[in-house]
């Protein structure tokens, strides 16, 4: 922390606020210029809040200078993380896909998604059986009954399982049938939650709050990593803006920047991220195009009668259509898609 | 919901419209204009999306005309909910003050706060014992051993208690202790555990998320009062916007808004609101005059050495100096702070 | 600006910094700690974009420690600034209102609402000459005749005048009709019109941006201050959210924000501020109770057949309920409203 | 537009409704359900403030149905616009690249600049002579010497020019030494500026505002349109947003909505959009991914010495590279970069 003090601070003044940095367990670090006194606060006080000093007489500004994650930060590993999914490595040089349905709805359903989307070059197969939903009185999801589904059709199909959890105490039952675990965007800081999964067995995707900032985001992560599980991949999937016409606005450019900041993967969630499916293969193609290390999407085999999110599912044919697009852009950057 | 068609939609987009609709369990009332044509599809299907309607030939334009709560809103309930915690009545004319620190500490403290409080006027006492934190390495609350200290000092001052519950798994035993629980605005959308709090024993305080909309956070509201817990009282306690310079941007206007549509009772929260302690006391006064229900905020003995929020944290006697200048700006209004 | 290093940065990487630094016109004051380097460059350079060093090998984080403004700043004055208009003092005690119509519409509506709110207490008539509208196909305001209409009814009733000025060509036209010049939302960053403002004849009221920062907004009015006019007051009148339910966010906070950071008055605008008539008069309320310097109003004597804005606009009996409200307001905070 | 009541509306309530709308000009077409009735109002009335029925008696919600801009639309002109600039085709298979430097500074600098871009494949010389700064204090653009620069320098590699105007003022002047003339960001929304842009004999590049939504930006574009100007070209640029770690967030996803909507081409801006120099070739690339007909790049010969954006702004090798990998993403969505 770099304390700047304003023109005119008396001696006394800054004594105090070298007096409270080193109550705090501070080193400190003076040096005193014409116009202002710099004060720097060396060592990690993660109970320290900033602001306290800034309340100080004779402080012009305080500026921390230490990011607060640790392990989630590419300081802390240079090379990028690949997480390993059944035969999947995620973070290396090929581009996953994850697709499927919002919900579990039925065997049928998922077996036929599956099939589709393992054919079209899907590694894992998505689909809701916990489902969030603004409304109580809307379709909670299938429950463990669409988790037994999923993991089979999955299967059948030589897929993995990506599924949502959406509380601490359903981690042990959705291990058993899964192999990686998301988390959801509403979620984001729900830190009982979080540190639960720190402790999970399987790899954790941690989607970006709807109106979290990279370092929140990244916070959340070093949540679930100081725990013990360090297979965790994060998914951009829109945030909120004042903008009325789109669900979400995907912030395309939080995928590079998030990718210097940490050595996690980064999943792109066009589906939520634009939320009209006519929109979704362009955002896939910009993501694959921006460096994104996979690409999660909503496949149904009958959008029109899905039980939720139909509106931004993709027909089958239009994945088979973006999977050709999203290929060629792959190419283009050096990077593979299965 | 209303259908409205493009001008030239043809009769057979029109009834392929009409066919999803029915098949989907609306009524339908269609009015044929010159150029468009309306479709009026009456009856509440919780699981539709209207997203869907929307990417249907000959489509312009689809709106919802009604509200996806129903307990939560004024039309449910014409007159404002009174919500009784011990002898405080709030929702009434009556203006209630809850005050103190934003954790329990130490005995010491939250018995010195919460005389100060109870002298100055406050009626509930407020600590946290479990702590939503960004950071997993900074301080997580005193757990339990809060939770009894906190009873204790309450009830030493003939004090309220009000306390913050993060996960569905705690509130069993928060309960023997509290008298409000008090959930935080990164759990506003956690499902699972507004579902368990629709089976809670004690009155449920909902704080509006970060970048929620008003409809969402009445929608949280829903899923409490869906539960059969019909004491629900809402917190604005700033929302997320692109100022820097404020931790959050206080959105008083929602106090007024909130009011017409829902019967809930609404509590200002100006310390999270603006997060700075000098613009608090101006803050809690735009509340009252605004016609909030109530005010909560954080008071702490020693506020330079507090363990979570002391920048916003007022000291005890500007406690004392916001209580003369809220009970003047209720009195200017026609209602009343004890 | 302060410049910490990356823990590891090596010499070589540390004296290229300073010598970017020196380059640039700084004098520099270096501090080597254990893990960081922290160097202090000391000057103004207001062509310097900071973000240049951001991009240097081995630079941790850059940090503007000077406010970019001067002449708006607290620190250049001291006491707050007060602004005679007429006999009206605009910064003082008193918290002046002004009201009037959204647009001067004809000789009898303006000459109507004029008597009514110069006999409910307002001490300046608002009214537009020339409107920012956002269709191209929407009333454009009566220009020239609709000033002479607005300055002859304020005349009549001992009114002063403020109204809108949208580009710099029409400055001199309305400096003939006004006693205070007001600059739009939509033109707060039109740099080319703020200059000539700096040599108008009459103050100036600068509307906040809708996306603007409170420091972005004091530097549109240094701009003003700078070309030599230093009658400038600053008009918070709602930011953009995410919310849709109301047209603006009332950012209520920032009025004692800006008071602190700068001596300039602060008016707010409930009408824009909340865009719906039924919650203009607690938003009023709340403005005066956080510290506002003034009200500015739209009423219209038939507000439903208004030619802009009717559906903020107050009736002259809500005026009058507003006034009564406001000046009981303002008593409790120990300020009066003639 | 659609006015639906409310549950019990009683008949005297409808009548008043349909009494308004009446005698505001609108067509009416009534539909009585059995918990709502549906009234349709037919007819444009670009003053009416839907607003203003909100406020009646009875009503439940109203809903605009045609969207009020017209010219712009897709409606209005199904085949995409194509914009001749010299022989350069703007909204064409071809995606055309616009580079150069924020600012002409010197002959050398914008010839140096001009002959790397030109090589390199770009169509357009982009720089400014006028320049929009936040603060009074900083460097202003060269004026008309810049402008005849750019001319020379555009002309001698064969390159058209893209220059700001800033006023109204300004137009005749920089017309004569332009091929486009650009609108910047923050006068989006300058409607006596638009209105003059209605006239000018050169098309006109809008860029989209920080916080406007793509209605706003088209009701813009409408202005020129309806003022006799057609070669009108949209720019995203980045919108405001709470993350702090970007100058702005690039809307890549309003890219394919707003061409969705409208008929007129449309450029991405990646060096405004992220605004740190190594992030914007993986944002033009996604540019391009997602289908914008342009890119307009910051380009200088010694970034590190820009007067203006040098932070932000490519070295000539970074440009080679940017057009090698941007060529490479253009074939894979079957479109070509010179």
């Amino acid at each position: 922390m770099i304390i700047v003090t304003q023109p005119g601070a008396t001696e006394k003044e800054i004594e105090a606020i070298i007096g409270v940095l080193t109550e705090h367990g501070f080193d400190i670090h003076r040096s005193t210029g014409v116009r202002h006194t710099v004060i720097g606060a060396i060592g990690v006080q993660p109970d320290f809040d900033h602001r306290q000093i800034e309340l100080l007489p004779g402080v012009a500004e305080v500026v921390r200078i230490t990011e607060p994650y640790k392990i989630a930060s590419r300081a802390f590993r240079q090379e990028g993380t690949i997480i390993d999914v059944g035969n999947v490595k995620i973070g290396g040089d090929e581009v996953v896909i994850m697709a499927g349905p919002c919900s579990v709805e039925s065997e049928k359903q998922i077996f036929t998604v599956a099939e589709r989307v393992a054919k079209g070059g899907a590694k894992l197969l998505r689909g809701g059986a916990y489902k969030p939903r603004s409304s109580p009185y809307a379709f909670q999801g299938m429950g463990e009954e669409g988790l037994k589904l999923l993991r089979k059709a999955a299967d059948a199909f030589k897929l993995c399982v990506i599924t949502e959890v959406m509380d601490a105490s359903q981690i042990r039952l959705v291990e058993k049938y899964t192999d990686v675990i998301q988390v959801g965007a509403r979620n984001m800081q729900n830190y009982t939650f979080l540190k639960e999964l720190g402790k999970a067995s399987k790899p954790v995707m941690l989607k970006r709050g709807l109106s979290a900032t990279i370092e929140e985001w990244l916070m959340s992560a070093e949540y679930i990593l100081s725990g013990g599980n360090h297979n965790v991949m994060l998914c951009e999937r829109g945030i909120r803006t004042f903008e009325p016409s789109t669900r979400n606005t995907m912030d395309i450019g939080a995928i590079p920047l998030v990718k210097k900041k940490s050595h996690l993967p980064v999943i792109a969630d066009p589906s939520h991220g634009i939320g009209i499916r006519d929109k979704v293969i362009p955002m896939a193609r910009a993501s694959v195009a921006v460096g994104a290390d996979g690409i999660i999407v909503e496949v149904h085999n009958d959008p029109d009668h899905a039980k939720s999110d139909g509106a931004q599912s993709l027909f089958p044919d239009q994945f088979d259509q973006m999977m050709k697009e999203v290929r060629l852009i792959a190419a283009a950057i050096g990077r593979s898609i299965a």
